[in-house]
């Protein structure tokens, strides 16, 4: 270390909400100070950790003496500012306050970045000082340092998040133990991966935040959560998922970003997405199990990458923001400024329905000649086309068939959604058409 | 962009090398020229390219009048220095000069930062510029800037990469074709993965060179490629793959970095080795296929991590220059400068002997009662315990029992490397024990 480092004072760390992921890094700021220390050349100093209640019970890694019902008065005695309170307010005051007063910031609130981040970006990049959210996407996966610097020089083509642990869990399970979504959901709860009321996570609102980080990172384009198209998993049966298996897939909820050129399917732009997809087993994100989180990006240069690790988590979670806070500190000790969110880009934001990709069409048809063709022609004539039909004599985990119905599986060549939706209505209206039993989208093939 | 940056006058970059990355690097400065500018608030212009022989024929993305034989006089004409010419010398002089002359400077040379990295980390130090080496370790995967960056704020205790794609194509081969060593090297060669001279690759040392690296970055301590305990794919055998396979595991050429914080079972430092080793299939280093790459992180706090991608190639290992080069040149714009290579820690390098795993020993003993129990007796002897013996009735691919003869597996709980090698050499002496057939260690379980 330099040595005008080794006698730099001491940097004052604000900290913002002491819940699961507040209390581990209290706990860490202690623990670790010495290698802290060491990193960035000046102690770190916990001056403050502001709750909401300050009488309230807490883990005995906590200074009882540190708490303070006045986060505002807190914020202006800091350095730095560490946010893992959640939710947009106060939240986006404190930070803005702190961010006047000249402290760098660091935050894992992803509800809060997604739906303002850039009021933030501009009045860090105003202010000149540092905003890291590392544990914002992905909770201890590096994937924000990555995406922002090492492919700073690199062309990003699509980002395919596996970004909730909760829904990975519950699908995971219906794959493994070929249980249904209601029981698997409940079995999450009893372990404590879901919560009471799991609608964040199984509408997939939690995943569309972190595609709006993710998309706004890769694409350096403002994107917030009105952009992202959202699905969750609540549709998903165990038939879907016994029939995933059976044709080399799984089923997987994607948070997905993705740059299109434009040309001939469709115009420029970048479309931001989240939604239950069939990924094939052999895919690098087929084999994130359980409450694992995994993102995969396709850079023009690099290739394909993948950054696999705990999404959720107290401890995890708590890395990713010492991590940023250490950046912070040195760059306090040592001058610079961390990147900032530079969105030149400005890529338009793609509708929905300009969405291309592949789809698995299941259906219920009655069992006789030609009804396959004329399916086939339904979807010719709305300029979908078939890779693959598959009609199998016995359905294994789905065997529901009445007699004389015969179940079709359709796998389409890439076609954009508003192509797709309308040819499934109309297929739905054939007459030997009993029912879609279920439309799917296939990524990463 | 703050407006400053936007009148910037042009960052100099000097070249080293035209190879297959360096082509690749000057293609993108040019073609990204507009992405780069925005991203670094400056231009970047490519001053000049180094090269033995300036009359060589090269791609057409390279401007020849950049090139130059006076690579000396061109890094001191240079704000960014990129060195992709590979070697000790004259890399290092030439790094070494230019960090003297004040610019920033960025590597991708594995073998010269394994070799003598803790030199150009502490000359870059002392003259107050960067030095970045994203590329050195992994290709495209962004592994430095995690590492040093976002887990600063935590402990690593062991990182397992497959850090060379030559020989986890080879092995790869070999457990989905059943084929040798020989046979999979061939191929490799035929496709371009292997050079004409494999050995760098399959002995070895091109993932010592990476694991060197790791562990200093990993643990803050030097560690030079003599530290690492060295062993190549040459002895794994067809039979070994397939015998990994029927106890879910593959066979997988690892770089592996740990922290021993000592007591009961041996003394505190840090184990650095490169060997073929079992893994479960279950663990997701084992999905790693072909030449692709991956370094899996196990740290305090954020649990396990993977980063995976392409290890090798122009355009990946150039992605990986480049974010490099806009981190250096936003510094030259902004102010600031990027982490050291503090050493801070200098933990202590364990001999290989102390290197503590599990191993699976395969034998051939004679086929009558009580030879298991004289093995398992020797085992206990020295202090080496069984957790599972089998002794396969039918032996697969591995078939090739002489009457009379009978295989066992042993696979051991985790004792140190000295306890295995004399338990194995008095194993061998003992009368019914035909031959030791192989002893691989057990990781990731």
């Amino acid at each position: 270390m330099p040595s005008a480092a080794e006698s730099h004072p001491p940097l004052r760390v604000a900290l913002l909400g002491c819940g699961v992921v507040g209390t581990q890094v209290a706990r860490l700021l202690t623990e670790q100070a010495d290698d802290l220390a060491s990193r960035v050349g000046a102690p770190l100093e916990l001056v403050g950790i502001a709750v909401r209640d300050a009488s309230a019970p807490r883990d005995a890694a906590v200074d009882r003496s540190l708490l303070t019902e006045d986060a505002a008065g807190l914020v202006e005695r800091a350095d730095i500012v560490v946010e893992v309170m959640g939710g947009t307010e106060p939240a986006r005051s404190l930070l803005l306050r702190a961010i006047e007063a000249g402290a760098a910031v660091v935050t894992a609130n992803k509800a809060l970045l997604a739906e303002d981040g850039p009021t933030l970006y501009k009045a860090a990049d105003a202010a000149g000082v540092d905003i890291y959210f590392e544990a914002a996407v992905a909770g201890a996966i590096p994937i924000v340092r990555p995406v922002r610097e090492s492919l700073a020089g690199d062309r990003v083509r699509r980002v395919l998040g596996i970004v909730n642990g909760t829904t990975n869990y519950v699908l995971d399970q219906m794959a493994t133990t070929g249980r249904g979504l209601d029981e698997a959901v409940r079995e999450a709860q009893d372990l404590g991966y879901a919560e009471a009321d799991p609608t964040a996570d199984v509408e997939g609102y939690d995943a569309a935040a972190k595609a709006a980080i993710l998309a706004s990172l890769a694409f350096h384009t403002r994107v917030s959560l009105d952009d992202v198209a959202r699905e969750g998993i609540l549709a998903v049966t165990a038939d879907d998922v016994a029939w995933a298996a059976q044709t080399g897939h799984v089923i997987k909820l994607l948070a997905i970003a993705e740059r299109r050129d434009g040309g001939a399917t469709g115009e420029a732009g970048v479309s931001v997405r989240v939604h239950p997809a069939l990924v094939p087993t052999s895919h690098p994100l087929a084999n994130v199990r359980g409450s694992f989180n995994a993102v995969f990006v396709e850079a023009e240069s690099a290739g394909e990458l993948m950054f696999y690790g705990r999404g959720a988590g107290g401890a995890p979670t708590a890395s990713a923001v010492l991590g940023d806070v250490v950046s912070a500190a040195r760059h306090r000790v040592l001058g610079g400024k961390g990147p900032q969110e530079s969105t030149y880009a400005e890529l338009p934001i793609l509708p929905p329905s300009a969405a291309v990709t592949r789809y698995q069409v299941r259906l219920d048809v009655e069992d006789r000649p030609g009804v396959l063709a004329q399916v086939a022609h339904a979807l010719a004539e709305h300029g979908v086309s078939i890779e693959a039909v598959r009609q199998p004599t016995a359905r294994g985990a789905a065997d529901v068939a009445e007699p004389g119905v015969a179940e079709l599986l359709i796998t389409t060549h890439a076609a954009p959604e508003s192509a797709l939706s309308a040819t499934v209505a109309a297929v739905a209206e054939l007459e030997p058409v009993r029912t879609i039993t279920s439309v799917l989208r296939v990524e990463g093939a």
